[in-house]
């Protein structure tokens, strides 16, 4: 058969990702899937199901990873890989992850219902524990298995009820004698929604981002002076919510005070003793600061730290700074990128070169081999949310070009 | 004897706070007695021990007020009254409340050993739940007392445990047959530690409040869109905590631009969903405003909710408000209140006219009889924390003052 001509079944995709979305569903829209619940369990026995109906070879590994292989002519060359995560957020949507499972399933589906042979293996991936909401930090498997990360201390790492993470993976039946370690690859694509609203504002189908942002996180701790609101004049307070707030704006104007692309925020944050009639004199709060610029976003954070040492002094409120986690850009496999643009160009797919403002398990495969994502609009720019969407049309549209991207690379000797 | 050169026994009013702040002891020096606690209770039996060494009349109501009468010459006349509370805030001090019970109690130690008769009959009094942070609202029993509020609502009111107010009191012992309900009281002192910085600031010994502050509550309900932080670029974010620091700026800067005697505190947040990669989406926190000119407050939450209004405009975050509690300010008897200044001249103790920011039980009393209240510093302003503290030479100077305007009451006709 003529295989440009060829394409994915984008009702049985839609099909697939509705069944999926059964599983967890919130009565708002979305699913709750945390990692290594009964819901991810359910999730993975159903991944396991399809890929036992396309006789591929099937390994869980000591991590509980899900790996599905379809062998090509020649196996003794290494494979290309395709994968995501099937666990969700809470509250999260019915597309972040599982899109970039069920795609490559669609696209081996396609294959073999097409009896198309590749000349190299192509495996199909479930990464455990994406999210990290559950189980901190997030990334957790692809990290092992690319050697980043040490299983035993993941093995032990608790959730908010103390319950550990291979008690959990023991529970749902998912930890497995097979070492989680790397093994060569050829490539690895990941299918995945953009999460953020460039696609969507702008028109365009599929995205194939240069990489993966720069990742920095901070953590604040301000200490104020607690006293009865009633009896104790403006003048002489030291509230420590007031230095945080400030503090919050100057972080929230960071990025156009810089003016480059860069994006900065408060998620998180904690006031105490929190009574409506006592000056706070406890609060802790995150800063997040992601850039493609690893430099500016480090000059940036030299500013805004001056800055919080300045209100922080003005108010009268001792601050702690600690640096929690500094993860480098991530420029993904060039080549493969364009790979990705050009198959969009050949399926008549409007396209763009971008930038990844999330993490994803492509980070970790990335340090491993030549590495590249496929992203398609998310509605609106929402994700990790109830309301996430996207259109049937796009789903299809990017299955067809992590099929069409999947075949070159599988085909090259 | 010579009743001017009458003084209270300083050693034993200092050891009778010693000895209560051995009940609730915490290792950073403060007391958490929290009401209808153990805590609570072992305070109240060794206070009805010292009442019954006194032989007074006891009498304990039903929402556990405990009542010591000293029987004057003419006991058809109404009493005077005097007393506070012994239950604290959670990790509260060794002095706020507690010195209104204890100081009372020395000036009736001191008349009945120094064999002094009155014309009418002295009680003192503590009044079950001043604090407030147990079971919500504040002053619960001397309100039910005054008639302000009702017995029933007040006894199925919860703790965060899902605690009944009654069963709570019958579990400690303390709910008895006698209705809690006003008598005629001829005047009411509430001797009590001021809680603000002013007399420590000033080196005075006695604060005389005209009346205690205006109170207004309100409750902010932010909405905004979350995201994942990465991909979601600064311009079209309607990030709500970014919304609720404008707000608590605003809130903060409003006694400053009003230019009137007034104080406003942000003193708790919730932020949602709180997690350090996603925009915020629910914020909720508190306003408090107080003065004594009532429409000086009413005038500033007019500005400042049209503040807050156009800040969420601005940022595409909606806003509920709502007006949750407003307690005009309480002027008390401009005859008992001249009485304290006088007295404490008298005494050479140094003085001020002032006014009270926080509520007490004599808020209520004030509705049915002639009140006034004496004070004394907080060292450093604080209260409400384990640190709280004032001089055993102030305490003993405040009791004086108290004794000498009491003998003053309970002598007139």
């Amino acid at each position: 058969m003529d295989l440009k001509a060829l394409r994915v079944n984008g009702q049985r995709l839609q099909s697939t990702l509705e069944e999926m979305a059964q599983i967890g569903a919130t009565p708002a829209g979305g699913v709750q899937r945390l990692t290594l619940s009964n819901e991810d369990k359910q999730a993975r026995d159903l991944f396991v199901k399809w890929l036992e109906e396309l006789n591929l070879e099937i390994t869980i590994d000591e991590m509980g990873n899900i790996f599905g292989r379809r062998p090509g002519k020649n196996n003794s060359l290494p494979p290309i890989m395709s994968g995501s995560h099937v666990d969700s957020q809470p509250k999260g949507g019915r597309f972040d992850g599982i899109l970039g499972v069920m795609g490559p399933l669609e696209v081996l589906r396609t294959l073999t219902e097409n009896n198309i042979e590749t000349e190299r293996p192509i495996v199909v991936v479930d990464w455990t524990n994406e999210e990290g909401s559950r189980f901190a930090p997030a990334m957790m498997s692809s990290g092992v298995w690319a050697g980043a990360l040490e299983r035993d201390w993941i093995y032990d790492r608790t959730d908010i009820n103390g319950l550990r993470f291979e008690d959990e993976l023991i529970r749902i039946g998912y930890k497995k004698d097979v070492p989680c370690k790397k093994s060569p690859v050829h490539c690895y694509y990941e299918y995945h929604i953009e999460q953020g609203p460039i696609l969507d504002r702008e028109g365009l189908t599929i995205g194939a981002p240069k990489g993966i942002l720069c990742l920095h996180w901070y953590d604040i701790y301000l200490t104020g002076e607690a006293n009865q609101v009633g009896p104790t004049p403006m003048e002489g307070r030291h509230d420590a919510l007031c230095a945080a707030a400030e503090m919050i704006l100057a972080a929230n104007e960071l990025p156009g005070r810089m003016g480059g692309n860069m994006v900065t925020t408060v998620g998180e944050i904690q006031n105490g003793p929190n009574s409506r009639n006592i000056i706070p004199d406890k609060v802790h709060f995150t800063v997040d600061i992601r850039s493609w610029d690893d430099d500016l976003a480090l000059n940036a954070w030299d500013l805004l730290s001056a800055d919080f040492q300045t209100i922080a002094d003005r108010r009268g409120c001792p601050i702690k700074i600690e640096e929690t986690w500094r993860v480098a850009h991530s420029p993904f496999d060039e080549k493969l990128v364009q790979r990705v643009l050009d198959t969009a160009d050949e399926l008549g797919y409007s396209n763009l070169y971008m930038v990844s403002g999330a993490g994803h398990d492509a980070s970790y495969m990335n340090q491993i081999c030549p590495t590249a994502m496929i992203f398609v609009p998310s509605l609106g720019g929402r994700s990790h949310v109830e309301v996430e969407s996207t259109t049937w049309e796009d789903c299809e549209a990017g299955a067809n070009t992590l099929l069409h991207a999947m075949l070159k690379s599988a085909n090259e000797s």
